[in-house]
């Protein structure tokens, strides 16, 4: 499952098998976890190869859903038991998501190894995974350009010194607003990002789900709304899908520079949209070109000043 | 108190005292209501006419505030009585507002009243006032070129039928997004903007607070994030002077095309945030030409794609 080219991306991060419930549907076995959303995301802009684990259980149309958007799958390993599992319910208008159950299975004993191509590859995002597996990852990688790091409230909570190790050795930090008011003490945004931004990264991503998102760094602020929507029918993996899709348009370009930054919010926003549209990655195994180019010229045009 | 030159905007709402509580701190006795604060951001920019009523117990201190801004005072009616007093306490970091009393005092038997000079204004904007004041006050004017009318819950509860008459006789209606939803039943801000577009008005102003605001048209929409600050020390009146500088803005041009809009939604946004800073119309007293246009074009390098 090898491809030539070389990886300009790699993403880490963990895949599972979802049951999801909202007020109009519910659904089991979902294609989910947040490296399945972020691959999927960035292989629309870059050679991407996924880092991740499945049980033995992980039948072949799931794998044929990854081929389909055509990353490479040298990183995901194939073990023994079962497919880590989550299950969770939208309630109060889809305003706030509980979890019913998780069930670590295969992925807690998860030791990400990086076939060889992978090491060199220019551009590595740290999806959602316990911070002590980001390390592990960070260790193999031969000098990435750029590094980016998502994380969630459970890590603040219980592995919150593995997690600054993470944060000195990033480029970029991105988490939710609620993550970065719990982590830093601070209710206000800008006082949180700037207070990030002493610990390591030069940049900071706050996502602020349906309100957008916001990027920080010590020479500025960059201001994204999301593209608004008529019809949400399942949230998850909104954030993974953003970061995904806005990593990929930099490892695409190559640079990382303020212009590039800027692009890689709006193509995060726009992928994120489509997303949300459907449960798993419905929507995106659908995403057409044409959708996309037409969404971010649309998006464009809300944005003018 | 009237002023030769003709009124290009008239703002007719509620005067009153406020005593607000903050997690920080607390004062009595504040000028407030929302034609007090959407005149003073309106002033900074077209010729503004206030309506409204006080009490005899209204001090020359507050006339001396209002006549700081400049705006004409001719509509402002003072009658024998106590003055409209309100007193709130914002909880949970500031998250939720709480009513701890309201005393209409003068306010019970407002009849707006308008000088001859503010009915040919060419433009209005109908603050938070009940809708009935709101049709009375139309009843007196002589084809205003741009309409805006806000609302609140209070309103929706209370006064449907009014305030469905006056919806039906404007070109913008501005609320914010609970609001939106519980007049239109429909959770998704779009869903509820493409309805309320349906009654009457050419567009919808939806405020989202330190998340922005969004204006609906048929033709398009245009998305507008919130200036972000790292303090926030009393959000009364963000939405009065959010609207006020929105339109005082627009009269200030005089015509409403797309790009005067979009540029309206820029300096409603930055007027709204000096508001925050300080209690009352403590930071738009002291605000300069200066900080504004600074603030302008940090922001517009903040949205920037």
């Amino acid at each position: 499952m090898s491809r030539p080219a070389p990886l300009q991306l790699v993403i880490v991060g963990s895949v599972g098998l979802d049951t999801i419930e909202t007020p109009a549907a519910k659904h089991a076995d979902l294609l989910g976890g947040s490296a399945s959303y972020a691959c999927a995301a960035a292989s629309f802009f870059a050679p991407t190869g996924m880092v991740g684990v499945v049980g033995s259980d992980f039948g072949k149309s799931y794998l044929d859903i990854y081929r389909g958007f055509g990353f490479d799958l040298a990183g995901l390993q194939v073990r023994e038991g079962r497919t880590f599992r989550w299950s969770g319910i939208y309630e109060d208008n889809m305003d706030n998501r509980r979890t019913l159950s998780t069930e670590l299975n295969v992925f807690a004993e998860f030791m990400p190894e990086l076939p060889e191509n992978y090491r060199r590859a220019p551009f590595l995002f740290l999806a959602n995974i316990a911070p002590a597996l980001q390390l592990r990852v960070l260790d193999q990688m031969r000098k990435p350009r750029f590094v980016v790091a998502d994380t969630m409230d459970l890590w603040i909570n219980v592995a919150l010194a593995d997690l600054k190790k993470v944060i000195r050795r990033i480029d970029l930090l991105t988490l939710n607003e609620s993550e970065a008011r719990h982590l830093t003490g601070e209710r206000m945004l800008v006082t949180a990002a700037h207070k990030l931004l002493g610990w390591g990264p030069r940049y900071i991503l706050i996502k602020k789900g349906e309100h957008g998102a916001m990027l920080f760094s010590k020479r500025g602020t960059f201001l994204m709304p999301a593209y608004p929507l008529d019809a949400v029918n399942d949230p998850t993996g909104a954030g993974d899908t953003f970061a995904g899709g806005f990593i990929g348009q930099l490892a695409a370009g190559g640079k990382v520079t303020e212009e590039a930054l800027r692009r890689a919010m709006l193509v995060g926003s726009v992928i994120a949209s489509f997303n949300v549209e459907a449960f798993s990655l419905n929507r995106l195994r659908k995403l057409t070109r044409r959708d996309f180019a037409r969404r971010i010229t649309a998006f464009k045009h809300m944005l003018r000043i």
